[in-house]
């Protein structure tokens, strides 16, 4: 982190102010940072659910102090974009934490929300308010992003609808995310999801956080199945073996299924809809303890 | 923090289905934790709009290693409900993150959701989800809860309505948040704000996180106004110093304006209505630029 003038050194309410000014605002936004609460128009029509998500990166654990604070940022706020088209929906509204420690330079933290910024504007969502804290000396910068998104009340994709005899599909390719630095500026999937949901319904779908062979069992305990996987099939980052693409995590690819017999119309159209993004079939949905083969591994927090 | 497993030992998938057994649910959710997102029924009727809130605690800061984990829970809860309050709505559906390095003990982190959980009990919201991390060895324990909540479209109340000639008025007592331990175990006044917010309206309010010293000034400059503030009427709590009373924070008390000719009215069905808690006018909002006594101090975060 360079140098200038500290978050200590400028104080709370300069720093709020720094940092909201010129943040994307849609029409649904009654009020928008700098008050008690933001408040906003809900959802017109009955046609959708909302969805709400938070999620977290941790200096040390998702980014280094050397990461480029803007990319630091949009990483943030992607992740939370990343869920919202897992399940089929968009996002709406972000509110932003900041705890750092008081010696963080302000233009480090000013980097930070450009990335937030340009990540909210490329994907249509208000920045609606913030809360920032300091941290005792030495403690990493924890940067939250909390969205409210929505979705078509008979579009939503859970992770919970896979069965027996679907086929398994993901989008992109898998591995070296961390050592590539895409894990930093990734794309979510934003559009490819909603067209997913409105064109094939697929019938369970996440996006890769913690690598296929963690996220994988995950989606099948979640819809009480098993799998069969192709491992020659997983579409793999140039450089990368097939345990980097099983583990590495990080790739924010989406993974889904779909009934069988939908499987070669969907890539078809994909193929004319995405062109430069491969689909991939990588297996098949079994039944519940059939796992060929057994996964582990992945990027998993906590664990050591 | 006491012994026991610790999060690394348990693992994040054994973590999160042990923190999100039984959470409160209210029948607004269609899906709650454990997918990519929760999903929600927005407010039916045209007469409400949407509330969005984040607010954090670190250790170090808003509570210590040794403080009751119970109470860590409700306060970081509490906290964000406090805000909802402040702006004559409540709180509908709460996300919490947690970041902790791998050696916190699992009981000490389930402590914490007991109190997360008991406040949304007692305000009636649902917890639709949460997310984890680890955090380097060392880091101190960081609990983020972001807030949905709804108000009357008519009825929400910034902070920047205060006129000249507009009664100041404080709920409550104030000071000696911390070093009583009250911080830990406030109650946000939130049938309160309502109350306020239908029957007398306030011009502007919010609440009283960083201390009067700090907190009425933000509200001054927010309505573009000064203030001539009763330094003697200031309820203040037992044994606590007029500067205690400006600069602990940390009372969460709701502070608002009215105009004068409603005070007495307001002060007498105060009486009726919640008369275990006082209300106390405290001064007179003034022209701009008029600041008696200048206020200053309060606790902020980052100042050194």
């Amino acid at each position: 982190m360079s140098q200038g003038v500290t978050i200590s050194g400028l104080g709370e309410d300069r720093l709020v102010a720094h940092l909201t000014v010129g943040l994307p605002l849609t029409s649904s936004v009654v009020l928008g940072p700098g008050d008690d609460c933001a408040v906003m128009r809900p959802p017109t029509g009955k046609g959708h659910y909302q969805l709400l998500k938070t999620d977290v990166v941790v200096e040390g654990v998702h980014f280094l102090a050397t990461s480029p604070p803007e990319a630091v940022g949009w990483k943030a706020a992607a992740r939370a974009v990343s869920d919202m088209a897992a399940m089929g929906g968009w996002p709406t509204h972000a509110v932003v934490t900041v705890v750092a420690p008081g010696r963080t330079p302000v233009s480090w933290l000013r980097g930070v929300y450009r990335g937030l910024v340009r990540c909210a504007r490329a994907f249509d969502f208000s920045v609606v308010g913030g809360e920032t804290s300091g941290a005792p000396d030495g403690s990493p910068v924890v940067l939250n992003v909390s969205l409210l998104g929505e979705v078509a009340a008979r579009g939503w994709v859970s992770r919970s609808g896979a069965r027996p005899g679907q086929a398994i599909l993901v989008t992109g390719r898998l591995g070296g995310s961390l050592k590539s630095g895409r894990h930093l500026r990734f794309q979510p999937r934003l559009a490819e999801a909603r067209w997913l949901a409105s064109h094939f319904r697929p019938a369970a779908m996440m996006d890769v956080s913690d690598g296929l062979g963690q996220d994988l069992p995950r989606l099948a305990a979640s819809s009480g199945v098993g799998w069969t996987l192709d491992l020659a099939s997983i579409p793999r980052h140039r450089g990368c073996s097939l345990e980097q693409a099983l583990g590495d995590g990080e790739d924010f690819e989406l993974l889904f299924t779909v009934p069988a017999r939908r499987c070669g119309p969907l890539l078809e159209a994909w193929a004319r809809e995405f062109p430069r993004l491969p689909l991939t079939r990588i297996g098949t949905v079994a039944a519940a303890g059939h796992h060929e083969p057994p996964l582990q591994g992945g990027f998993e927090h906590f664990r050591e």
